[in-house]
């Protein structure tokens, strides 16, 4: 166990008004003890460290610069205010982060006022600071909105559709690019190359001095006369002019780790009575910890580790990952065949397709934080012939989902979709929780989903999708390991629209689509222990849906129950369609449908969070036995 | 009847092959008369109009220049692309347009080898684009991407996504971007600031002269020596900082209307061995016609119409448009409450913002084509205390599904969604239909999803959401005219979840979403006459669901149909899920769910459209007479 570090000046500020209170002489000190306590905390929790280990200085410089929580701060995907939590009266719990009713890995409005808007998925925060703007000037209101934004999450449409409407907020509205060269992944594109320019040309170069000068040249507080506000843009916009066409004034790139440089400056723009204004923060990720700063990945998301060596507790030995299984598969299938290429949004590792480029790197595309680009990529890839799978997290899906419908779904082209993290996500919690992608892709006509139910199944499935083209095809499957099934030696082509009994009996049914398949048939075992003979069918395709199966089924037991790790609209909506639609349901049709609850999960274990969900072996027997116990005679004295 | 104009030069011309045999002197003459073929054919079809005539000179040059279709040229949204059909090889059925069997009035893969992918939706060209030109560098095939974009559509966030990827495609990618200064309603943000500046500033007088000095200039072909690339870079790039720091060469501004000029433009374009590269064209909407050019809206959308005057078909005097009532539903509750804020993406007219923004200028937004960031903006606005409407089209809100969930339904924020043109849409067709909102929302915790039976319902729905503070709360009303109710003096705040008995019966009972009443409500008449008594209730919310309702209705009828105009998963979906939840299905239940087919319809009239769909009143009455005489018996057989 690590020991929790000395921090005397931190002990004294539990709040941004205790910060207030220092003299700037002192917050060197206060970062380095607020360094020191949050690699402590997530040495004890694991969590993202790098993130914010980079933002320490920025932290203290924000909150002591601006009045929060008047000043509205978002912090854009969130995962980066942990120093944040710890400044605004969270320091208690910072040792239960990611934890089952701990404090949220991210920004969470239910936690703190100075949590103004919560974030996890990227790219936010500037069009919620411009809600906030905006909304107090209408009032006539003090406040402003601040957003900290990544160059990474600055690739983003959202973020650039924000942009483009900044001057509604005039000097309302902040912006703070930290630009640390790094996402979860190096960046990539265009802007990217643009903000490295801009920090490596010889102009930009002492950034100490630079932003040393700035503090110095500006009057404060700078009145907001035309000719003054004229000075005030030139004297600062040194550079950044793709920020300036788009209306913004341009301030950089400062050091984000100074804070001599970082306080002047954020006073000034503070007091500038301009804007909109992009401040311009250059910091390092993983800053002030070696073990961190030496990592390939900064140490962005880590397991709990040993603060003095840097070592993280390794995960116990088990089967692959889903991710792990779904790269070296396609890989396989590139090998085969020149036509299939992979697509990434800025998740080359999260979705394993850093593997896949190692080998076929002119076959391999990550577009950035561009979801919504990735998707028509795809689908103009497959107009002209290739066989192009988009590799995306279920929840980030949801940014394409127009793309999916309009330039893949509503033209039939074959694109394949990995869709990764499909369920509940344990530690990310409701905002990474894959819940929805089953019920906005099975509406869809010409897609067909599938659901892997062990990791041998995302095998075939991936197979499966290489060879179907003739239309596009979307293949879910879980975050973690999987069920350590043997593995096939040669993938099989899965027939389209067909499921799989995996298990024969003769009472209960249960029709199971994807990964609660290992929970079905434990509580298939459990029923069979009771002497209720239970099936055990693995639907494989929601859609289209094994008609012929369900329907066998549904006439030859007594009750059904479907299971699936989704929201409603999915299979169970599929089913009970189809069992409606053919009148299976006139003369009496026990069904239920097992589904993800009508709320948003918070993070907790995995396991956990199915049991809240109701999704585990001992909930699908409850099920059933009350359904078999269900007086429908009442139901039939009622009708009468 | 407007005669058909003397077209000697284009009757020559059916293909680009053909076009590619003329002297550029006579490209002049095509083009009059390709800008009098398009002003009559849509003066018998109506139409876009506006947007066509400003691309005839830049629909010749392209296809004089490149070598399409082996070229894949990209006409973003596609509306503009009639003067493209007719010089495709459809100017045979161009008088088809928009009519059910005709031309769709959008680029559509399945109409032609030169749309080589369809759109509809805003800002996807670049995207597919990129798409073409990299699968042909992979398969080391000829062929480059060509978009066609307009300065509106580059407002959102998918065409930077796209733009900061472009690099990828080397000099395989040619963007032109259509500056008309006006997408459907005047531009707006930062950017369209930026590219006035850029056609304005003294430097880009003179478009003519420009363009003939770069024509000029530039050695044809040019080699890639690295040099050279340089100078090349350098020769064309006399503005557009802003592309260029995007790691795009910069052509332009071109005078889009100069065929002496865009000619040789292109062809350096085309030869010069560097990308990718952008050429800004300077075009005017509705040019050439003067009816159009003098328009405010420059004819963007049109009925059919008398060439000689310029004068529109009258639609026939009517109930109110949904969209009119919406506005003015709207603008009477902002009277009332100083909270309520409108926002728009780029469509101020067709939600009827317009109207709303002329009465409370300070508190409408048109964010321009930015459906994500006006949802995020909304709830940043709903957190600090606004009460934020966000009107958009059913299938625009798909590009903003993931903001929907992360930003709003997550965080319970009272964002207000007015979803318009939900269901079938006419002549626009599938790309345009609202299918899925139902779906993709009520699977939605913390939703709360309504959707208007008539125009009086909509007016209180607009009151029942200026009232809820307690979360998101969606209503879905369709495109056109409502149905001629009285319209009622004081709106109503509905009670949230409950559903209402239009018309009691005892035998058969209809549960209607939305619009379909009347056709309910027309099919309960003819049950009637047949002795089948009829009840309908038309439900309002699909989310919560009125299961008290419901569940009576279920007890107390032999046969239940739901009746909705949308795709699987919603309300059907919500009510077959509540009946097994219950166990109502256990002892039999003769359901059945009328929703959109698994297709992608085509447009057509309305009319036609409802009756491919099977949302007509008779085939309501085919339902359920045929599910009255499904021989459950033979279920039970089976079953035994």
């Amino acid at each position: 166990m690590n020991a929790n570090p000395a921090t005397p000046l931190l002990d004294e500020v539990p709040t941004p008004e205790d910060l207030r209170k220092l003299k700037p002489a002192q917050l060197r000190q206060l970062a380095d003890e607020l360094r020191a306590e949050m690699i402590s905390a997530v040495g004890q929790t694991g969590g993202h460290l790098g993130s914010g280990l980079g933002v320490v200085e920025l932290t203290i410089a924000i909150h002591y610069v601006f009045d929060t929580p008047a000043d509205r701060l978002i912090w854009d995907v969130g995962h980066q205010a942990y120093p944040h939590k710890i400044l605004t009266g969270r320091r208690d719990r910072i040792r239960t982060l990611r934890q089952g009713g701990g404090l949220s890995g991210f920004t969470k409005r239910s936690e703190s006022e100075y949590d103004p808007f919560g974030t996890a998925h990227s790219s936010t925060s500037i069009s919620a600071a411009l809600g906030f703007a905006v909304a107090n000037k209408i009032k006539g209101a003090p406040g402003r909105g601040i957003a900290v934004i990544g160059d990474g999450a600055m690739s983003a449409g959202m973020a650039y559709e924000a942009m483009n409407n900044a001057r509604e907020a005039g000097n309302r509205l902040v912006v703070i690019l930290n630009d640390n060269d790094m996402s979860i992944a190096p960046p990539v594109g265009g802007l990217s190359a643009y903000l490295a320019r801009l920090v490596s040309s010889g102009q930009f170069l002492g950034l100490r001095e630079l932003a040393r000068k700035f503090a110095r040249r500006l009057p404060r507080p700078l009145h907001v006369a035309a000719k003054k506000t004229d000075e005030f843009a030139r004297g600062m916009a040194m550079g950044g002019t793709l920020f300036e066409e788009l209306g913004f004034y341009y301030v950089g790139p400062i050091d984000g780790h100074d804070l001599d440089a970082l306080v002047p400056v954020l006073e000034n723009v503070r007091d500038a009575g301009v804007g909109p204004i992009l401040v311009h923060v250059v910091t390092q990720k993983g800053k002030g910890y070696a073990p961190a700063e030496n990592a390939a990945d900064k140490y962005h998301g880590v397991q709990k580790f040993d603060v003095i060596t840097g070592e993280q507790a390794k995960a116990p030995a088990g089967p692959p990952s889903y991710t792990g299984v779904f790269a070296k598969a396609l890989t396989a299938e590139a090998e085969r065949d020149p036509a299939i290429c992979a697509i990434t949004a800025a998740m080359p590792s999260g979705t394993g397709l850093d593997k896949f480029a190692a080998q076929f790197p002119e076959r391999s595309f990550d577009v950035g934080i561009a979801e919504q680009h990735a998707v028509t990529f795809a689908a103009g890839l497959a107009a002209q012939g290739m066989r192009p799978f988009c590799a995306i997290y279920s929840t980030f899906l949801q940014r394409a989902f127009d793309q999916v419908v309009h330039d893949v779904a509503i033209q039939n082209l074959p694109v394949r979709f990995a869709i990764d993290r499909a369920g509940l996500v344990g530690a990310d919690g409701a905002t990474h929780a894959g819940s929805f992608d089953v019920t906005y892709l099975a509406t869809l006509p010409n897609m067909v989903v599938m659901a892997a139910a062990d990791e041998a199944e995302l095998v075939h499935m991936v197979h499966t999708a290489a060879l179907y083209d003739a239309g596009p095809i979307a293949f879910r499957y879980p975050r973690g390991n999987g069920t350590g099934v043997e593995m096939p030696q040669v993938p099989e082509a899965l027939e389209i629209g067909r499921g799989r009994i995996v298990r024969e009996g003769t009472k209960v049914a249960i029709l199971s689509l994807g990964t609660r398949l290992s929970e079905a048939l434990k509580a298939a075992d459990q029923l069979d222990a009771r002497g209720l003979s239970t099936t055990v069918a693995d639907l494989r395709f929601v859609k289209p849906l094994d008609t012929d199966l369900i329907r066998r089924l549904m006439l030859s037991h007594e009750i059904v129950v479907t299971v699936e790790e989704g929201s409603i609209g999915g299979l169970g909506a599929h089913v009970l369609t189809m069992a409606s639609d053919e009148g299976l349901t006139d003369a009496g049709l026990r069904i239920r449908t097992m589904r993800l609850p009508d709320v948003f999960q918070d993070h907790d274990k995995p396991e956990a969070q199915y049991d809240e969900a109701g999704l585990n072996a001992p909930q699908i027997v409850d099920t059933v036995l009350k359904a078999l116990r269900h007086n429908s005679a009442g139901v039939n004295e009622a009708r009468a």
